[in-house]
């Protein structure tokens, strides 16, 4: 891919450039100054991180939420305030936007973009998990690619490696299984918010660590997929496997498997979707089997962890379904850090308010509407669990 | 890939279609008489099996080493002797040749139907070991495929799927590791035929099952694979796998690792081979890695099974010293199964055959001279090794 714009270089829009996957992007960019510039940085306020980012890469434009003091005129066009991030999208020298700012504000962003024809590289969860209906048939309508980001569906990505569909049989999305794959039902009521944090794998932040413990991670994961390669929900398997080396697997319809592993990095997935379809080299650690000894695999306990079931149950329901559970987890998530409430509480309140939902048609208002009901509702569910307690 | 001739359909020679891989392969071609037509069948012998082969597939022509009562001049052109296999796989009607006759009489077959510009579909050996220099190279010029039919090379052929090689860091042919992987140095001096013949996981033949356990077999495949990929010896590992799950791994130069996985079914890799780029359905038993629970992976032990560094020095030397290598084996393996020679013996032997080998560039007919020199090297070495016991 070389860039149309500015001097041969592709043009690169980061947003949410001061989280983890914004300054990992960064950091592959560095390395590869001569394909990529950054055209395009935003995040929620300008941080000192934000403003080292605009006083290095000299973007053409940036974008924050709010008008922060350190914020100067001559930094460049400006852009504060909700139309920020569609600004930065959707400027004319952006060929690739990285969609890594958290929750809904994604969205639009992300529409815009493909409207005008850019190319995602997507590592936030809500686009495809609420929008997945609009966002996908938007990329298929203009011929966009929407290239996923996370180490899950970069590995089925990888793995597919355009293989038409119809060739494959199911996917399987590994899971590490959390800190409470092996803790017992009886024993899952008293799992305080430190043990959940104590995650086995990958460094992460709460909320994310946390739906890890409850699969919640991976029932949002298999929501995201079945929008990003068009599978039917029973093409979409969930396995556990500690050690989260594989990183996920195709099976196709001949019996055999393509499977991508690797040792956790993210600059792998986020660099594989910057140059696609060339692989460059990227200084890490190399996965070296023999030291590992032994890959284990188990199926998912939907019993102990029904999370998995609702994302599913949501996902075939379809409409606003997946925006409310998702919602809904936040809301049960940010709960039972605060104390409020128990982990084993976390779906079950969610599955309250599912079964409260009224669902509409999927656009971007409904979107908006159908999380502010459900956050509502799951604040109201978590009350009236505290008061059952 | 359609047929130039006949019907349209995909015209198949089978040379060696009575073995194992013959078999399968016809048997894949019944599930698919729609694209495939089988047009040549060869074997050593016109066996019961092959007569009823020829009477059902009705082939344009037919090739035996030598004639055989029960040939009949109305089963069509029989071509006797050796321009069999050269007529069979040069055949006008043939699009692919499998080859899946064993020994090195594959190889003059092989370099004529790549002359007439046929795909190869390979499950030869030696056709690779000893002839990899003049097969590649013919490929390359005439545009003609080489596609692998044994495990580990279609497992790396479909993880590369088409990477340009320069993105490729290094390729990893697993091994089951043979039923001697935890035997102590001290007691693999007294082992048995019958115990080397009891192979933990696939059912073969005695000399591959031999060349397992003393993993030559996987030394023969480092050369295959050094010609197939056009990768250098040190970009080619082996690892030890007794599950014999994963069928083997490329890793790329970010880091990211693709794999193969299945059940052992060889009629996976020769479907493959037969409908590349298509996967078809193919009736075979899924792995559900869940089941599996566990894959192990541990390096090679190249001190208790020293043909592994023979094969790679082999391979790294060239010329005929990869024919000399194999023949040895050949011989070595047939002395040990006859009880005259120990299975530390083995290797040992060989090595003093290579020691002694004067190499040549690779010709037909320096294949031939130097398989027929090595032979006799092989079975002095023998009675020298056995005087000494």
């Amino acid at each position: 891919m070389a860039s149309q714009h500015g001097d041969g270089r592709v043009g690169v829009a980061v947003l949410g450039s001061t989280g983890s996957i914004g300054r990992q992007t960064l950091s592959v960019i560095d390395e590869h100054l001569d394909r990529f510039r950054v055209v395009a940085l935003a995040a929620r306020v300008a941080s000192e991180r934000f403003l080292g980012q605009v006083s290095r890469y000299d973007p053409e434009i940036i974008s924050v939420s709010e008008w922060t003091p350190g914020l100067r005129d001559d930094m460049g066009p400006v852009v504060v305030g909700g139309d920020g991030l569609i600004a930065a999208s959707t400027h004319p020298s952006v060929d690739i936007v990285v969609v890594a700012s958290s929750g809904h504000v994604a969205i639009v962003p992300t529409i815009r973009a493909l409207e005008m024809g850019k190319t995602i590289a997507l590592a936030n969860k809500e686009t495809l998990v609420c929008a997945g209906e609009i966002i996908t048939s938007l990329a298929a309508v203009r011929g966009t690619q929407i290239r996923p980001i996370d180490s899950e569906h970069s590995a089925i990505w990888q793995a597919l490696d355009n293989s038409p569909i119809e060739q494959v049989n199911r996917i399987i999305l590994t899971a590490s299984g959390g800190p409470f794959r092996t803790v017992q039902a009886t024993t899952l009521a008293q799992v305080t918010a430190a043990e959940a944090l104590a995650h086995p794998t990958w460094s992460m932040g709460d909320k994310i660590t946390v739906d890890s413990a409850t699969l919640m991670n991976k029932g949002l994961e298999i929501i995201e997929a079945h929008w990003l390669f068009g599978l039917s929900y029973d093409q979409i398997n969930v396995l556990v496997h500690p050690e989260s080396v594989v990183h996920s697997l195709v099976e196709f319809v001949d019996g055999g498997l393509i499977a991508q592993l690797g040792l956790p990095d993210m600059r792998m997935p986020i660099q594989y979707a910057l140059t696609y379809p060339d692989r460059l080299k990227l200084s890490t650690h190399r996965l070296e089997l023999a030291e590992v000894g032994a890959l284990h695999f188990e199926r998912p306990d939907t019993e102990r962890f029904p999370g998995l079931r609702l994302a599913r149950e949501a996902g075939i329901a379809g409409r606003t379904y997946p925006t409310v559970l998702s919602a809904a987890d936040d809301e049960a998530v940010m709960a039972f850090l605060a104390g409020d409430l128990r982990f084993v509480d976390i779906p079950a309140a969610i599955e309250v308010v599912l079964e409260k939902h009224q669902p509409t048609d999927v656009t971007v208002d409904s979107i908006w509407e159908a999380d502010l009901w459900a956050r509502i509702a799951a604040r109201e569910a978590v009350t009236a669990m505290r008061s059952r307690r």
